[in-house]
């Protein structure tokens, strides 16, 4: 029996759009405001989704507590009440939701390991939202 | 690295769950209140989720821009505070949301090739759903 | 103790904005494509809030059980699944929610007796949503 | 052409997690909080999807009534406003979310033959979700 | 300047309801499926209110982190993931949202004293929820 | 029949809590991670509530597209994808949400005139909402 659990968590961050291949006038084509030079901010909804067999024993997939853990370390405590342009992870990228979905993931299949990762998605706006599966179809 | 987008939009429509091809009866036994002669209606909340390749340049699948266009154009324009019975489009057709889903789906599949169009989900009501995947397995 | 208790009820129903007191050109005008002739529609979310002493015995400020049958019977059996300008109730009236805001309130300040009706609030989409109080200040 | 339909129920349980086959040190160390020998409780959000041909006459993958009597019969009746760990049901096991997805699913899968029983999802709180499909792929 | 602020709380309990006062008979009545002897639970959604003026010097009404403070170690750690009905605080009362609502708001009025407690607004329910002003007209 | 109506609108913006009357360490000890110093964003909801006479040939309290516009061209546009503290409104001033809300009711105290202003209400995130009334009691 194989079932599967989301969780979802929350960060505030600011960020522009701004792709260092492409001249002033591109970048204000491709984004538009989003290419403002200040930048703005969004609160960011993100779901982890991850699936496994359920343990007969604890009648879980596995323990939110851990989930908890790495997402706390490794994704809130380095992307919440920041400027994601100003971090190194995005030296040389853009910071749409696309990349910063796929930079989640890659952080949390090389740190999570007591369940398959499955899918982060990641709401920008209550109207945008982007799923990342690190190549699976998208589920 | 493929990653999907999904987008949601609102419309207002009036309907009336009625088949040409059954007796009154049959009508009312089959949608019940739905089925009221004068019709009633619907927010209809509408998710387009789209996939490709992420864009090494402009980290994004597609830009959104083009996809509010074509959805404002083809979708929006034509069904929003409209009467969906006295419509072209749903001639000898029920108004179910499986059938408005599909028809959504099949124009957007038609005039959006900016990325690879995934899924048409329509949200009826709070308590209901309906999702269109053109004969893939559901996502 | 005085406290306030607030119950959500959902209904669909279509209308039309249109006055009889004014020209096409001024309907259009006025109501852009809510004027469309042949309807269109909505889920309405209607939120009833009464108030009054907390019984001592019960712990309650009255029976929801109560409140949802006089809203069942005169409210919702009412509108649910109809077209509300094909209504007496909106003979000469138009069916914008300012003036159902006030129907509903008057209906319930009519029939509904075990606690206090202190207002009607109805969310017409999620970005409207209109009060009526009686002439009381708004709460 | 095949189409997926979602219906939303809720229902309100309490339950306590506590695994007969550890001690109550490692019931408290397993589920902390969730231990509590009084138990406590939840706001179930509980979607059922079902998928199939949508039918030419009718324009519905299946009537909505149907499924709303199976899962008003077979799960609300069982455990609407019930203590979870009381019932026979879970006798011997865990109620955590998992499980009780599991269990519904498998009684709709054996009651409800109007279109194929594609997932069951349920919300425990607006932070954690939990999906069982039966074996197959999450969806 | 005067200004609101509310800030929203989550927590889970279980409780039955049921009136020391009353008959099993007229519990049945008065309560129905509330009065199941083994009880059910809720997420309940707590929103606090407080108001005052805005500091010139911070631009706050107060500091969220002491709102924090306090509800946490006064209302959370005092009532989630508790059975309610198990609790001293609703000794030889009945565990309605009206009681719960009166008692954190008199606890929050004796412990809070960074700005102005307004309201107290419990929802129970996505169906219901409830207010308490200590004796204000609601808000 | 007076009555009320709410409108909503959305917009992103960045900021960064900061006082310039108080030291780096007053600030960080006050404003806690929200004076990073590269800022952070929201996606700030707003809420305009209006009220006056129900008008007895347009049945509406005043037309929702004059709001709109005031909205639009006086705060969307001033606001909307800009980083708050680059701007001339906020010189001098911290970047609070209720400082926001105050600035927003003076603006549309000054430009809207078709109904009177009854209240601004700004969320800031899910969990914080902040209220300007003019001076008036809260509604």
């Amino acid at each position: 029996m194989k079932a599967y659990l989301t969780r979802r968590y929350r960060f505030c961050a600011a960020h522009r759009l701004h792709s260092e291949a492409m001249s002033e006038a591109e970048n204000l084509a491709t984004y538009g405001k989003c290419n403002n030079p200040h930048g703005h901010g969004h609160n960011y909804l993100l779901e982890v989704t991850v699936g496994g067999q359920v343990d007969g024993q604890t009648g879980m997939v596995c323990n939110l507590v851990e989930l908890d853990d790495v997402v706390g370390r490794e994704i809130l405590s380095r992307y919440d009440h920041e400027n994601l342009n100003t971090l190194p992870d995005f030296s040389g990228k853009v910071t749409t939701s696309e990349v910063l979905a796929e930079q989640i993931f890659n952080i949390l299949r090389r740190e999570f390991h007591a369940a398959h990762l499955e899918r982060v998605k990641l709401e920008e706006t209550s109207l945008n939202s982007f799923e990342y599966t690190g190549g699976a179809e998208m589920r």
